[in-house]
């Protein structure tokens, strides 16, 4: 039987590589990733997956280039804009108090608490562990994770929901997240399916 | 120029799976693990690595069958043993207040604040991130690991120190922990020279 993760975590990493790739500015990458990020939705959606979680940007990736930081600021607006049109839940969590949070995704950072049956989707806007820490925690309206993907072949977190993430099986794609396809998305399913779920038990 | 961690992470899983794979009862793998978690520690020291950490056992892996639960237990207690016969620092974290922790290894419950160029090795011992959590973080002696290195072929962290693996690298190795060879370590070694560290930013 096909076990299917009920909430997967989104790591898209490999804009910048990808627009450099390509003969762009690094900054022009992000735009790249957000049809990319509606294909995943909806193939996520069909396979039956509830719950995504996708890192948007960090505290810490405030400190890049201002270009780079409007871009992704930009960019993360448009993507929350196409996730609503889908009519799926929308949450996001990151640091509201700072200037680099952006002021369109404000009406989305309080989650509503029916379970009407609609999919769930979550993005870390501005999010930052520490900060998480020392705020009690407060993704934690955010539930366990039972798979995270990772783009761009990195293997490692990237400070992405440390407690949600203790029990997480990660699934690395080589490619960048702009080439981003569906197939990556069925590997991934596919080789979870395969891993053993023990909780730590 | 190679670049050497500074602390690796060790989660030495598969010790059940060898055994059964080698028609043993699956608590007579832990007593195979422990020459290589020696063997290792020899050729980390050797290789310009400053501190292990290895994943003992967790206050879940306690509820597994009594004959597993006094394996894994005496087997800690060796390796503390064998461990401390190479000179180095040692330091085990756990939750030394329920009767799983093996009594042996209270004397080594606080870490000496000395910087004495000896290698540092940490075992957790009756640990639980949720009883660290709990306990405001008691690991915090135990600095940032750099590099996570996992036999057995499970890609995950299954509750091994959240704040201190935010930034780490993973490195899988397929072969189960009781088959360690060094080229195992020469392999994680050789690939984490070639990531590109961001910590975060």
């Amino acid at each position: 039987m096909y076990r299917t993760p009920t909430h997967i975590g989104i790591i898209p990493d490999g804009n910048r590589r990808w627009a450099t790739y390509n003969g762009l500015n690094k900054e022009d990458g992000y735009e790249h990733g957000l049809m990319p990020g509606l294909r995943l939705l909806r193939a996520a959606e069909e396979r039956g997956v509830k719950e995504l979680t996708y890192y948007g940007f960090t505290v810490d990736n405030c400190k890049r280039p201002k270009a780079q930081v409007n871009a992704f600021s930009d960019a993360c607006c448009k993507a929350v804009e196409l996730i609503v049109g889908e009519g799926v839940d929308v949450f996001v969590v990151g640091n509201t108090e700072s200037e680099c949070f952006p002021q369109c995704l404000v009406p989305y950072t309080t989650r509503g608490r029916e379970q009407n049956g609609k999919m769930r989707v979550n993005l870390l806007i501005n999010y930052g562990w520490e900060w998480d820490m020392k705020n009690g925690w407060c993704s934690r309206d955010i539930p366990r994770i039972d798979m995270v993907i990772r783009w761009g072949g990195m293997c490692r977190l990237s400070g992405f929901l440390p407690l949600q993430t203790v029990y997480s099986d990660f699934y690395i794609v080589e490619d960048l997240w702009p080439d981003f396809k569906e197939e990556h998305l069925d590997a991934a399913l596919e080789w979870y399916s395969r891993q053993d779920v023990t909780l730590g038990g």
